[in-house]
This record gives structure tokens, C-alpha cells and sequence, in this order.
């Protein structure tokens, strides 16, 4: 579990970690085991803890009051899952987080992320440059759902996430992209065609 | 010019920075002013700089094949602008940065601002806050975005930004929030009526 989080921190931070720098981060991180459909957090809850999935696959999303699921974010191997405004702010939430297969997590509170980040400075690194990540990625995410059509998104999603299409349930994706699951099934039939 | 970046770095980082850490800080930042309609980045080029708006107003935006113009985000007094990606990663950005208003500006080149945060902890831990800040944000624009109805979205800009509906034309607020511009009217007339 904690060689694969050491693995990543030294690839993403082009480092090498130190043995007693990464003892603090050992300690600052749990292992939590999920099974496929128990939730990390439940709307209207305070989130406890940002994860780093070491195994398995998540989703981030919110329920209407129709009822309809909205997917905010999927997760999977070596990606971070949290709602990070509910944790940092410690106000109740209006996501849920749930698993879409058996996970192995690795968690951290609130508490523990800040004095982690306080004691280890390339921790405090890889968290700089995975914001700057996620900045750069949530921007090009606004940019396709405010100006490309259907199609475009279909292909957007193909080109940078084609492991989501294997993975992950039609009616799933098209949420994630905001399509219908109508839309998003002819689009795939019409593209897959040419 | 640098007074009120230097109450900004302090506000946001709760502390008061030393003057021989804001001179690194001075070092860095060249003192620019646009005026209105002035190009910071044209589609096809590097991003040049990180830009803090002390004086005016911008938007960040891209052009599809139609022409139509999609606006990614809107910046004001307080507020960075740059597009990110091509900026860290020296890419070629696929939008434009213009000034809706004239602009006084700090900015800062990719190395400048590496140069920055290595020389300068407080700045560092700025640039860190504000891109769990953005993170956040953006979050909830993407959630926006692929759940809300045309008049949750207008709500919602209303509550979270109520200067820009006094500040920018309807047909660029309409672009932001990926609504026509008739039904940006439709929904406002409603809206204030009740």
C-alpha cells in the first residue's frame, strides 16, 4: 500500500524521498478498505478525510431534487478523491463519494494533511504541483462543458480518458459529461462508426 | 501599485511579509497597464505571464469554429489571470486573455514566478491557498455546470458574483454561464419579477 504512495509522491515531485520524511507521511496517512457501494461521504456531511486510491475505482456526485445522479469526478489508481470545500471549510457537504469497485485507500484528515504538510516539504511539494494539476484540468473540464457540443465531449473523454469508456457504465459517463444516456449512446454508435 | 498586492499577500496568507521578502516579491512582478481591448494572450501563443489585477477588468475565453466566443472566467480587482497550462507547460493556449476595462496590472513570468516561491516561503504558501481556492471554485463551476438549469445558474451567479451582473454586458455573462444570450433575458426577466 505505502510503496505504491512513495512511488508516486518521488515520480510526481522528481525526488527521492527520504526514509524519515516519509515515516511522517506513513503516519499521518490510514489504510482504508472500501466494498463496491459504501460511501466515503454522504451528503450533508462533513468530509473526514482526502483519499488516495492505491486500488479500485470512485465516484464524486450529487443528487438532484429529482432525483437524477450528477458526476462531478470519477476517481481510480493513484488519483486523490475528497471534497476538498467540505473538508478544508468543515461545512457539510452536497456530494457524495461512493465506491464503484472493492477500493484500498489511503486517508488523511484535515488535521493530519495540514501538520503532514507542515513536517514533510516535499509532501508540501506534490500537493503544489497536483493543485496546479487540477487547476489546469478542471479549467479544460469548464472549457467542454460551456462550449463543445455532445460530440465533441464524447471525444474529449475518448481521447483523455479512454480506460473510463472499459470501466465505467454508459449511463455513468453521460452524466459525467451531462449528456442524456440517449444522447451519449447514439453519439458513441455515430463515431464508432466512422 | 505594490501596496495593495502586499495587503493581498497578507490577507490571504494571515500574515505580515517581511520587507526584505516582499522586495523579492517586487523583484518579480513588472508593473503593466492595459488598455481596454488589449490582448495579455491570443490564441496560437505561449502565455507569456501570471497577471494580478490591482485596476480593471478581464475575461479568459476561446472562439470555436463558428466564432462564437466562450468565456472561461472573468477577472477583477484581486484576481490572477493567465492561462495556466500553457504558462507551466510552455504550450501553445488555445484561448484569449483580453481587457473588458482599463487595466493596471503586476506580472510575472514562469521563471519569475518559480524564482518567487523558491525565494520567498510567504509567497509559496499564497500561491498554495489560492490554488486549493481555485480548486474549489472551479469545482463548483463544474458541478454548476453539468447539473443546474439555465435559472439555477443565473441564480447561482447572482449570489456567488452580484458585481458582475452590474459590471460585464448580458451576452458575455450569458457565454460564461454556456446559456444563450436569449435565454440569459428570458430567465433574468423572471427572476427579477418575482
Amino acid at each position: 500500500m505505502y510503496e505504491f504512495f512513495r512511488q508516486y509522491l518521488n515520480e510526481i515531485t522528481s525526488s527521492i524521498i527520504s526514509d524519515a520524511e516519509f515515516q511522517h507521511i506513513e503516519e499521518a496517512f490510514a489504510i482504508k478498505s472500501m466494498k463496491k457501494r459504501q460511501f466515503l461521504l454522504h451528503e450533508g456531511s462533513v468530509c473526514k478525510y482526502m483519499a488516495f486510491i492505491v486500488k479500485g475505482a470512485m465516484r464524486h456526485y450529487s443528487i438532484d431534487e429529482k432525483g437524477n445522479e450528477h458526476i462531478v469526478r470519477f476517481g481510480v489508481e493513484g488519483w486523490w478523491m475528497s471534497d476538498r470545500e467540505s473538508l478544508r471549510m468543515q461545512t457539510p457537504s452536497k456530494y457524495n463519494i461512493d465506491a464503484l469497485e472493492d477500493c484500498d485507500l489511503l486517508v488523511a484528515t484535515n488535521e493530519q494533511l495540514n501538520r503532514v504538510k507542515e513536517l514533510s516539504p516535499l509532501f508540501f511539494r506534490m500537493a503544489h504541483l497536483l493543485d496546479e494539476r487540477h487547476s489546469i484540468a478542471n479549467q479544460n473540464r469548464v472549457h467542454a462543458s460551456i462550449c463543445y457540443s455532445s460530440d465533441e465531449k464524447l471525444l474529449d473523454l475518448m481521447k483523455n480518458y479512454p480506460d473510463f469508456l472499459q470501466r465505467f457504465p454508459q449511463n455513468m459517463l453521460a452524466s459525467y459529461l451531462g449528456i442524456s444516456p440517449e444522447t451519449f449512446s447514439r453519439v458513441r454508435k455515430q463515431i464508432n462508426a466512422k
